[in-house]
């Protein structure tokens, strides 16, 4: 095992490394940038060295000053995190030419899966199913209508030059497709100056499954089942789940197969995800390989009852993975919220300030993988993910359940977040169906975050008001017209200790 | 399910009952004294009533008034926590006859277990193996020499009159009977006026390994496997286990079956445990039945992977168990350490005062039951384990690695605590290797609570005395002779901000 690692990243991530390094008995050392200083992964570690200004092209992402760091702090390793450097094979191979470990895969492999184009040829060679289409323009109706029918309608007609779905049409019978053809031909000329078109596979109302691989240096891999990431917005996943409902034993042992079988063909070492669509009759089809751990990575430790960032240190430092595929069944249901510092009730805006005030969830099957603390300042230079908040119950319903119990517990004063949301979400039906797709989320967007209009609701938003103004003259800040709608703030006489906790568990304070 | 239930308890059990009824949908109603009138289990539940003065005799020991609030105010039901009314027969039966549901086993089970004795009588009546002995004095050293020879030696002379290790004498040969028996029946003669001394088998370096089990009302029972709760301190469970290194799947069949056994003798119902004592041959023997949810509980919800909590309720409710004994295996290593108020340093003195500050440990595989927050005064009228500390993970020894790393992470400013010393624990050869006995903690008391002599924590002492001096004198509060030898408050001029976290971090504030 490594005597001493350098943690090339910062947040929840690079305090999940530095636990995971002090469990297995390991040093660390921690890089931070000056808008970092007093951040929490800075005080955990076991040595912090300053690389630069908060720009992170100026600190976290200066991969040869991070290499030089490690060196000259005496450490063995560095580990990525997730972001920044992590699938960058340069670093990868700058590292390893350093004499350090890479704690990921070969930069081979992160070069075999980085382009998406690169990473479907390989898959198709290893036999991995992809979305059927070529990406080449077909030349008339009729070559269209050929491989239409192979696929099977619906199938999508995309510009070979462009993209932003402009030229892009969804095609579900055969005898609309010389027309859609037609036009898609057009508005492709039109944006790009070029008319050609090719036809792929439209997959309806898919879901964005993806499994989670380990692979050693000796030859072994296996597949930890799957995780469910389809609630997204803007392609950008906000909350996940392992397992899925649309998995059934059968099916996560074939996509298991199929995600081993890519990570043999890459030559994969280490922890690795790829991820499917998986259309509403279970077929599934490969999109990419994210080589790196990914943020999603707790829901699949708690249902299956290992520590993914400390195997992947152990197999960066040679170990033999000791599992037996069939060890590995999910157990319970995990599920996980990006706690953000966005505000859902402004387009998610981000949100910046000083957190005043943080109380964490805790009790039964509650994990808060965080990045902050009280005092914690919240800028625009990185990523707005806060922290994690993460729940393991027997069942679905109950994992849901035992989030709305934690979303509730958990108060961040200083910044919005996403925390709002989240409530609303596990209070969703068809959230709680299980019936989701990529789509959903933005479907559904709208009413998720409108304003509540029940008079509870408005009723306590109206108190709380006046409770605030209460509190500002108190405090001998007085400030004139907060007086709100069905509440008289002049009237309020109680004794007011209360009623910001009140407001939280009502949900009108975030 | 119940609409609403009243919890008769406060502290952590409160909150975790609390938290389980949220997570049913069902909505809770707390009782406080005017001592716990700001705490966290009053502010968490939907309705709380002020029962009494800080005396728990004036407040939370009164069961009829806590059956008047509970019907007062429209709950259905009463779970008593653990301590308290818990094992009260006549309170689970005032609870029944006020036409209310106790949250725990009927008044019945409660009495049959109530007393050693009886459960002793039911337990061998149920064929359940208990330390051999009747009790009943011996007429002369020739009877004691048979009734010895037919339990094996070692045995134990005990006064039939006494208790107190007065007239107790280990006996390990045939050849020393006649003499200890004569010199144990002088002794409780003079202590207890009566010379009557019975036989028992001596158990050698036993553990105190507890078996729980869930029945319901439609006479399904089954059991969860074991807890290891050898760690103990004058009968005080201090650090739990599940499963136990002791216990190997067939001696938890058996013991679990015994277990199973008991319960059903007893007629009983709801969440229980049994306790046995198991000696260095894998034989176990009967101690008593707890019957109520016990405070190590998480160790085995965490390896099993359900929420007991949840289970009494539902049982209550009437709900049918749904699990076959054979979906019980456990799954990793959980371990509890209870995060009391008492100082070790100071032979385990309660600690009072408020608590300043306070830094919840989080991260993978920590759970934090707790029942105290940054403000939450610590007194002398309840128990002092403030919260309980737990954690999960693949084996033992990263059980107790994790366990290391999530005390480090915790603060609590303001009481002494168990924190230090559960440290200790942790990195006891002893303790790692799994060997120990109830005997194992006292034995090695001192050497765990003694003040570090190593040079490097002196030093680091030294300094950090240096620190609050000087942090003392920045605040004007000059306190003078906190020079401590071998640092000169005077000289440090360094930024101060972290010597604090440094100290905590190195075990020298707790």
């Amino acid at each position: 095992m490594f005597s001493k690692v350098l943690v090339a990243n910062r947040g929840e991530i690079a305090l999940r490394v530095i636990r995971a390094c002090q469990e297995l008995g390991v040093k660390t050392v921690a890089v931070y940038s000056e808008a970092d200083a007093s951040a929490p992964h800075v005080r955990e570690a076991d040595e912090a060295v300053l690389v630069g200004p908060a720009p992170s092209s100026q600190s976290y992402l200066l991969g040869h000053t991070l290499i030089d760091v490690a060196k000259r702090m005496g450490a063995e390793a560095i580990h990525p995190g997730y972001g920044f450097l992590s699938e960058r094979a340069w670093f990868a191979r700058a590292v390893r030419e350093a004499g350090l470990v890479f704690i990921g895969p070969p930069a081979e492999a992160i070069e075999a899966m980085g382009s998406k184009t690169a990473a479907r040829q390989l898959a198709i060679a290893a036999g991995v199913p992809v979305v059927p289409g070529n990406a080449e323009g077909v030349r008339d109706a009729d070559e269209a209508i050929a491989i239409a029918e192979a696929y099977g309608f619906p199938v999508l007609l995309k510009a070979a030059a462009g993209g932003g779905g402009k030229g892009m049409r969804i095609v579900r019978h055969r005898d609309d497709l010389a027309d859609a053809l037609a036009s898609a031909r057009r508005e492709s000329l039109n944006a790009f100056g070029d008319d050609a078109v090719y036809v792929e596979k439209y997959i309806e109302g898919p879901r964005h499954v993806e499994i989670q691989v380990l692979a050693d240096s000796h030859g072994n891999v296996v597949h930890l089942g799957e995780r469910e990431c389809s609630v997204q917005r803007r392609h950008q996943k906000m909350i996940e789940e392992a397992p899925s409902v649309a998995v059934s034993p059968e099916l996560r042992a074939r996509m298991g197969a199929t995600a081993v079988a890519a990570a043999r063909a890459a030559g994969y070492v280490n922890a690795g995800t790829c991820e499917f669509l998986l259309d509403r009759d279970g077929q599934y089809y490969f999109l990419e390989m994210n080589t790196r751990i990914q943020v999603e990575h707790p829901v699949t430790e708690l249902v299956m009852g290992l520590d993914l960032v400390q195997w992947q240190i152990r197999i960066a430092a040679g170990e033999v993975l000791p599992f037996a595929q069939r060890e590995f069944t999910p157990r319970g249901w995990a599920m996980e919220c990006r706690i953000t510092s966005e505000d859902p009730a402004n387009g998610f805006l981000p949100s910046t300030g000083r957190i005043d005030y943080l109380h964490l969830p805790s009790g039964p099957g509650v994990r808060w993988d965080g990045g902050i603390e009280a005092g914690s300042e919240v800028g625009l230079h990185y990523d707005p993910m806060l922290a994690k908040l993460i729940v393991h119950a027997p069942t679905r319903p109950l994992a849901i359940a035992r989030m709305r119990r934690a979303l509730h517990e958990l108060t961040i004063d200083g910044v919005e977040t996403s925390r709002g949301f989240h409530l609303r979400v596990m209070d969703d039906p068809e959230f709680q169906s299980g019936d989701i797709s990529i789509q959903w989320l933005e479907q559904r967007l709208a009413s998720l975050t409108a304003p509540s209009t029940d008079r509870d609701t408005l009723r306590l938003a109206a108190i709380a008001a006046a409770l605030v103004a209460h509190e500002e003259r108190t405090a001998g800040r007085v400030s004139s017209g907060t007086a709100v709608a069905g509440a008289d703030a002049t009237a309020v006489t109680a004794p007011l200790a209360g009623w910001a906790a009140v407001a939280r568990r009502e949900g009108l304070r975030s």
